[in-house]
């Protein structure tokens, strides 16, 4: 059995990693952590859980707890706000333990970057770290030390332009990103803003041309296409509860046709399982995916504009957080990549 | 392993039996029917089990088709409108092959009561059936030719009041169910009512003292408690997918504490797996249950008026439909009951 | 013109009755308060509010501001807290203009019921005031200098259930309300419990057996009945933003029939406007009356239980809060009731 | 008064028409139509109108029916799906009485594109007619025997692009509209796809590259610019009742300053009532402007890809369709703009 502990288990994610644990043959869950509520246990918070985690939420900070998550622990998830995992890096350096943080800090080749979109130092410059994205970096991913597994908007938006990227089809300066995400993404934090009355009947734009997981994409795909790309990524707040869908504009180079568009998706991903190629002219919906770590994918392409534009769906707490987390795991463990992952969608 | 099939699979109970069987690891799916889409695959009617069920939906009525489901099964579910499973129940009574309705069929002792609430004739009246509510009749379950699987507003509510029957706590005449359900419950077929801008942001009842669960409830209520019991059942509808809420009401007798609602409680449900006490004073929520087989249970004591008040809470597609009727083929196979329905609830 | 202002305008109740005074034809709003956001224009928190009220919010504590207001003013709308309504009652005591609280401390004859619910003290005992539930008090509203105006959970069960206590057709100890809420209802203020995805896709209760609303439709209904009347009231959550739906169950007398339920309510409300009957077997549903003043009744009478099951539907923030304030300041005030208030309900 | 009638009244856009006229000082519905549904009360279909409107639909078609609706109506609104209204322009061409369409078959100026499109023959390319975005072609509605009423998308999609393309601040060839819409504006027909429990909780596109606003939105746009305008438009559905959010993307010309934009919308519309600017860096939302005429908008500049971004919202059925409709009729009877459409947004 692989032994895990979760450090910030209370958020979203956190529960979610949980609740897919719970259905991985070969998991352990050995310690999860709380600051706010260390000493109850997380069903508490988490009534859902009740009966099946009833484990007591223990502080990182609290004398020698982290040394007993390093020892105790072949893998460590952080759940936690970015600025904070770089603590539990840094502690966890040099035991054997590995460590998937399901936050923007391990995310960045150039810590610059990281610096200058969220604001803080970043002080791990030196982590031997990789970028989370499963279908991409599954070769780096497998003997990391450090995942910086792949934000929610950020997988489905990557996994959406990943082959025009790479097969060079697209004119990457023409590149627009409009996703809409569902509220779980924003956190369990109760503001006004997010209170279930406003929200509800209500459609609205957020973080237009300022969103931290703008870089984060550029990143990915400059990487893959060889360009120095930049982007607009506009997110937006759907009033439902988990699911981003993505959808990504751009100019076809010219004398790209249908057909290579779709044999780049067919060369990517034929093989991928959780990748859902719903081929040219398919419409992918968050419902079809809900609560599963597949990625579905649809494209089009407008002879008018000569614009392919590509439609990606995730369930941003699965493939967007948990399940990718698990995904990375899987491979960084040598486990069939699936295990645990096998979830059909819960309809409707 | 098990080998099942399920006729009528095209309904969301259906299609949830998919899911739910897809993780069983002792079950193979043989044979998924459907009169209006045979031919079809049912990923093309339900796209979120694309690249999972991508089987080909066969009709039961062509030539030899039940014939061939019968031997081909050790079990068949029927996801049929009520009517229509006394056919196949026929059809299938001579072969070793078991049957669990999902409707309203076989769940009536009497069959008189069933064409008296469903207005159609009864036309298996000495099938050997059982009716399939796990916790109360795990034993009868256990040989049953026939199971009629329990409803969903019915499960909801016998368990909610079983404890208090049994145990005679409470003046049977006083027995007021308050239920409501997500829209799922009402099928996939397309009409006004039931239109998304028409439910959206609104709420509302039906069937008050007329709907076809309430002698399903009488029946199993006046069964335990010896008394001949009739009662008021209230279905509404809530704008959501999934889950049931339960408010039941009763005048206890005289003398009754709130320690001895306590105590029926605990000795009944102290050891379900899938019921889950939330104790005096608690709330259950259909969040906590969403996807899962588990029924929450709550009560409430009220001194000024010596009611108890009794809330209880299923996804009505899981313990609801097709969770309790794969808990009841475990029952019927001689295997864990929980086998393939260990799944934590999916929250938020 | 009336002189209206606004203390505490910045719950929902407040921003709902400055968009309804905006149409109304008689009225014209002076002073707004708000202790927390003094000094903001009021469209800075309510953004639908821009262009229409950009007027700013005072401090009601502010030297002077309290005289200014009264006398500035016809009427005052308190829209604040529970227990801080009697502070401006006593202020405008002996100025002329007439208060209507939207809360619940002018809403009880016998202030020591008010005392053990709210679990504060009245310190007002003495102030001259009514009961602000226009259609049954109209002629003491006509001449109140302070309306306690009704709650919304209450004005929907009290008018479902008012001709059926009034004229003495049910057992009274055998009154069930089971009341179900949008969550506006709960305010504005954030909290974890009424976060977006805390709340979507889900139902639960809260409240069993002790919710303050409780104590207020058994004051009116007493007074209507002659009884002193004790009852079970449960309000539930929905994930909606408006409406409630209250579903009432109440033994009919012996030989009470159908015909004269129907009568009762015929002869209570016939001449009515704003209390819209459905007749017998009819089924009320929020977003019906979503909007506007209307109260849409339905009943039923169970031949099987010989009980009679009410139904109601109201806006909680119109006919349930602001709307019905407006009603009992168009008593009041000498107009035509409806003045204001004509509003086609918004569907869908 | 004014009289108008209004043909094909029992879709959301007829019934919204009805709300909206219903508060209109200067308005009397004479008759009002339907071929499903004649003989029967709109309050039948629309329970939210009992008492309201209880006036019987008549049919169009029946003898003399159209005559008379022609002489008793000094406008007439036409509300039904495309293709059918031609008929009904072309009955009353030679009346005196003036029409506004809320569909598509008289918004083009080339018929051929509408056929193109729409799969139909036009039927009346001759027809004096106008295209009725009022804040855009105010003048030419004065006295336009013919409305063409613009669409829903159309409407806030031009709205937020008009300005950029008048005063020529963007590269033409660079316009992507994402726009985002509730489930009215796909009309009242049941259809799975837009069966409740299949669309909550869930997110998806549809009509990519193919969807009918998209040669409106062109044909103003081009109008306003002098271009030939070629754009990418993409429609999706949102999980809730009503509005629409359209974010709008184009490069900003070289040189052309954050400064120079917002110039160009407080030219356009700094006198326009219905139009709510909320300057560079704001946020429309949808339920800001639920219920009502208003059109929001908010743009920002992204100075690394040299991009504005234009959000605007509306209600669909407001001044998405209904709403424009009666302020069309307000400019062409010479009435004040705003004459019944003075409404605050229903909020929350």
């Amino acid at each position: 059995m692989i032994k895990v502990s979760v450090i910030g288990a209370t958020g979203y994610a956190g529960a979610e990693l949980l609740r897919l644990l719970h259905g991985h043959p070969e998991v352990e869950v050995v310690h999860i952590t709380s600051e706010s509520s260390a000493g109850k246990p997380i069903s508490e918070l988490y009534p859902h859980l009740k009966g099946i985690y009833d484990q007591e939420l223990i502080s990182m900070r609290a004398e020698g707890n982290m040394e007993m998550i390093g020892r105790d622990s072949d893998f460590v998830f952080i759940g936690l706000p970015h600025g904070h995992a770089m603590e539990v890096g840094k502690a966890l350096e040099n035991m054997p333990v590995r460590i998937i943080d399901l936050g923007a800090d391990y995310r960045f080749d150039d810590t610059s970057i990281y610096e200058e979109w969220y604001k803080v130092p970043h002080t791990h410059k030196d982590a031997p770290r990789v970028y989370g994205l499963a279908e991409l970096y599954r070769d780096q991913v497998k003997d990391a030390k450090i995942i910086g597994n792949a934000g929610c908007y950020t997988t489905a938006s990557i996994l959406a332009l990943a082959p025009l990227a790479k097969h060079r089809l697209i004119d990457v300066n023409t590149i627009v990103i409009d996703a809409k995400s569902g509220v779980s993404g924003a956190g369990r934090g109760a503001k006004t803003a997010n209170h279930f009355p406003e929200l509800y009947d209500s459609f609205k734009a957020y973080g237009v041309a300022t969103h931290r997981h703008t870089p984060e994409i550029e990143q990915a795909l400059s990487d893959l296409s060889g360009d120095d790309i930049v982007l607009n990524f506009t997110p937006h707040l759907v009033p439902m509860s988990r699911g981003i869908l993505s959808t990504c504009y751009a100019k076809l180079k010219d004398g790209i046709s249908a057909e290579l568009v779709d044999a780049a998706f067919a060369n990517m991903y034929g093989k991928e399982y959780f990748v859902r190629l719903l081929g040219r002219n398919g419409y992918p919906a968050t419902k079809n995916v809900r609560g599963s770590n597949f990625c579905e994918i649809g494209w089009h392409v407008d002879p008018r504009t000569h614009r392919v534009i590509v439609l990606s769906a995730i369930d941003n707490l699965v493939k967007g957080a948990a399940g990718q987390a698990i995904q990375n795991m899987n491979i960084a463990a040598g486990l069939d990549e699936r295990t645990g992952l096998d979830i059909v969608p819960m309809y409707p």
